[in-house]
């Protein structure tokens, strides 16, 4: 999936916090930018999902920080579906700075709902999704 | 009016930035708060005017910043509507520390717009409305 | 430890997001904002940690979105330690909707670090502290 | 000063409002990031201007809002120096939706600092920027 590139996010000066560095609620944020890229790139942009009335929610999140971030410092950011089942979806986060050295790492788990906030198994609703998130965990698996 | 009582904002460690004080842009969010608690106090919070169909788009703002203010200070801010024609309203905003000084003030201008978004004359639309913030701001000039 | 009372946040309408609830990444900024005033309601405040030259990075957050909020919600949060080691705390929080429903749940694990960012074993280093912590974990476990 | 291009913020899911359109304190943000990026362009970034042991401190915002943008939006920020005394400096903004229509303008005022917060007279304290400054407005009058 070589195709997918990774997602660059720079850090801004109002996402710093009293301590001179990055706030920790800011990567939560950027695991999103670096998802909805994800997508994007993989032909699924969320315009795209939304007109197929599929909505995915967010239902968990952890994040792990390993090292801190500054401002202006660019964070490079490998999203990659670890999971999916028909009617959920996870994402784990691999962050990098300019060294390459780690300095977060995170997972988001989704499930995905209609337009009524009702689960959805995309098998039964939505099967070129489904064969699509199917294909990208695999070479995910062969990256 | 006194019985609009101000508003009071408690400085979060997430809105300081790396100089140490509050980050500018969340003065701009302050004001929303105080908007949103003054027209509530008044009797027409936000789920009221939304069943009305009535949105208000901001479509201007203005701040000017006196003294930073840190982490974990109370700020207490006076909204108040200085201006109110049918189809528009603006806000003036006065911050405060805790030992009475100023350290901020601004204003928000905004426009009444339908469901659809066009621009409405309450005047003519809801006339209880166009009354009610009428009163508003001579009570404000009484102030 | 009845006398720490949950902290109460109000959804503001710049949290909200386009689905028109409350996105995700505000509930980890609510946590820091339960957490401050846990500390401060039990005669830590940040100041005065900041004072003995103590930091708390946070070094894991994780989330459990139950149910979603909405714009004025007021969202009870009670945070309480749930572990303590001299060289790190973590904490759990609980978040209830007005209608005593969670709405999510979450835990951050922080260490201590002095000025210099190492990080530091409050009981050799602050035994006054070490012992307020161990006695704020073992009344939590009474609660 | 064609060299200095214009900066492009991509509008981000958590950015959006209930409204389904970008709430409007971002606007406040989107500037900082364009004036950062202007000034790293021109030769002054942040980090330059830090060791030099200059602050420069936002003491006004005003933002007119034209047309709302939405999640996914590309929206094109042109910075330029609009005022310059060697106390302080004065940015104006356009912000170009996708399509070229202005879809916000902006400014902002800032003072400069030295480290103890006390304002300084460029001309004095910096000569070099405070030329480098004056070339910037006087480049941006003819473009």
């Amino acid at each position: 999936m070589g195709e997918i590139t990774d997602y660059v996010h720079r850090v801004q000066y109002y996402e710093t916090d009293k301590m001179g560095i990055t706030h920790h609620s800011n990567y939560i944020r950027w695991m999103e930018e670096a998802r909805v890229d994800f997508l994007a790139k993989a032909g699924w942009d969320y315009g795209r999902l939304e007109e197929m009335g599929i909505i995915s929610a967010v239902v968990n999140v952890t994040c792990d920080y390993k090292r801190p971030t500054a401002f202006s410092d660019d964070v490079t950011i490998r999203a990659s579906i670890v999971e999916f089942r028909g009617f959920s979806l996870k994402f784990a986060y691999v962050m990098t700075g300019a060294d390459g050295v780690t300095v977060c790492t995170g997972t988001t788990s989704h499930a995905f709902l209609n337009a009524d906030g009702r689960p959805v198994n995309l098998k039964r609703t939505n099967p070129e999704l489904f064969e699509a998130f199917g294909k990208l965990v695999a070479e995910e698996s062969d990256r």
